[in-house]
């Protein structure tokens, strides 16, 4: 069995060959630059050691991977669009060092070369990987506009967030794990099962990114904290405050919500982090976000497999989990 | 053998049911809005008129011709995007009508779908299809990319304007038929024969199309005369007229690139459209236009068939190139 460390360098050596001196240079280098940026590569990570509870030939897995990591990239870039952010990873996002219409153009060969990687699978596993590929890359766009649609609304509920970010982040990891299954020779059941996995260990990922964006430690997070604060941005967070918060708690939370200040920015942090821990916010985030956890966990059990083939990818939730607030 | 009206009406039975009563709302209608648009619908009618030259059940070529049209679509939508267009047949743009962010994620959520019809070819044809499909989408991004990088340059040759149109206009319709030979069981050699006849004619279309904008009627051509003359635009025309104009033409001509005020406009056409003229730039066009209709029938009758099996597709071809100037 491989490593995440020895799956990772396997991915990272694929990467480096991706459209690799393709002309024109104009559609190609943005795509180059994104997938250069890093992060942590988890999504090719999992169809890698997903592959690799059930086969050896964990290359056989790695187009697979590469698509979903291409995929992972281009909704980056076109995000990173829509939500006019200057920065990512600590770089120029793609729009900001060429232009709008590169953003564009770049990303959508970047969605059809997601594809091209897909379509490398054998004819055996095809049609069920380009259909479970599709579904997902669906459900990712529907999760964005409503990410988009909850900017303009002041009543979004909780339930309502959590099917937009298992839409929006979820479904994806789900998607690469059983990708890995699918291509091992798993059974479907199994295949089903880490895709449960994926989906749950997805929801707790984001709720803790969420919490990290207001607690985080900023040496360590890489994105400015407060960062959601200051766009109003409905996370679990403000949408529990929303609906906890009464009297004062609430005047002020009501208040923040109107200053986009600049100059008042530190200010808007401590406050509103401020009513967040008034509201005990932070352990009803790690309940909730335990309770997924914990779902993902029964999932990763149930599998017909000895239990140390999944410890990989236990190891990693875990580590996912242990993000330092 | 189905005519051509009859492949409309299949296809625009087809298009009425694509993401019909879809959710979000917000991501969905303008999908619907850019497909219900209408247009020519050429690109699917050679998808199912290809396949009906090889069998009779012309249904099983429905999706793969719907993929077509809605790719086609998607490239609309993301270049009236890219080029700020106001108006797509006669109606707002996508970005115009809502605004540049559904434009691009709609945009986004079609090409996928684009991908989900091609996914309901039978599996003996399966891969075969999918790589034609991201072949020539990438292709066309390309195509794009060339021509946007051709509004800076003053120095673009007629070959490299040739390669730009193919790649942007022409392999599209060769895909198309392409994909409906292949489906229909036809020989590799008139699969590609198809596909050599759909590249010269979209030569041939563009270039017609070209002339079009200039010396069309405006009642039929369906766009303002002069737009490619108001945006400088880079056709075959005004590269050639670059490369031929000497002493008075080439001086006014230089002048009129440098014009855009909006009072200039028809100052502005009437002059270009006169330099044009004594360029002889029509017969020019025309021959060139017709060496590659001639090179598209050669093709067509190559093809190891009953000649009267391509009545249909030649019939379709002599209407796009006889449109009146």
């Amino acid at each position: 069995m491989i490593s995440f460390q020895e799956a990772l360098d396997k991915i990272n050596e694929g990467i480096e060959k991706i459209v690799y001196n393709e002309k024109p240079s104009e559609l190609y280098e943005p795509i180059r630059y994104i997938l250069s940026l890093g992060g942590k590569r988890i999504r090719p990570a999992l169809t890698l050691l997903a592959y690799n509870m059930y086969k050896d030939d964990v290359d056989t897995a790695i187009p697979s991977a590469l698509a979903w990591e291409i995929f992972h990239n281009f909704t980056l870039l076109h995000d990173d669009l829509m939500d006019h952010a200057d920065v990512r990873r600590g770089k120029a996002t793609v729009h900001k060092k060429w232009d709008e219409n590169t953003a564009i153009l770049s990303g959508d060969e970047m969605l059809i070369l997601s594809y091209k990687y897909i379509a490398q699978v054998r004819d055996k596993h095809l049609k069920e990987i380009l259909n479970l590929f599709s579904r997902t890359a669906s459900e990712i766009c529907r999760g964005q506009q409503y990410d988009l649609n909850f900017e303009s609304r002041s009543d979004v509920s909780a339930e309502e967030y959590i099917e937009m970010i298992r839409l929006k982040t979820a479904v994806m990891l789900g998607a690469c794990l059983k990708t890995g299954a699918i291509l091992g020779g798993a059974l479907a059941e199994d295949a089903d099962k880490l895709y449960d996995f994926g989906i749950n260990i997805g929801l707790a990922f984001q709720l803790k990114d969420d919490l990290l964006d207001v607690f985080g430690d900023p040496s360590v997070f890489g994105k400015n904290i407060g960062g959601d604060i200051l766009c109003n941005k409905k996370t679990f967070l403000l949408i529990s405050a929303l609906n906890k918060a009464t009297g004062k708690d609430k005047d002020d939370l009501q208040y923040w919500l109107t200053i986009s200040d600049p100059q008042k920015n530190e200010e808007k942090i401590q406050s509103v982090t401020q009513i967040y821990k008034n509201l005990n916010l932070i352990e009803i985030s790690e309940e909730k976000m335990q309770y997924f956890f914990n779902k993902s966990v029964v999932s990763l059990k149930a599998l017909n497999l000895p239990e140390n083939k999944a410890m990989h990818i236990h190891q990693l939730a875990m580590q996912l989990m242990n993000r330092k607030l």
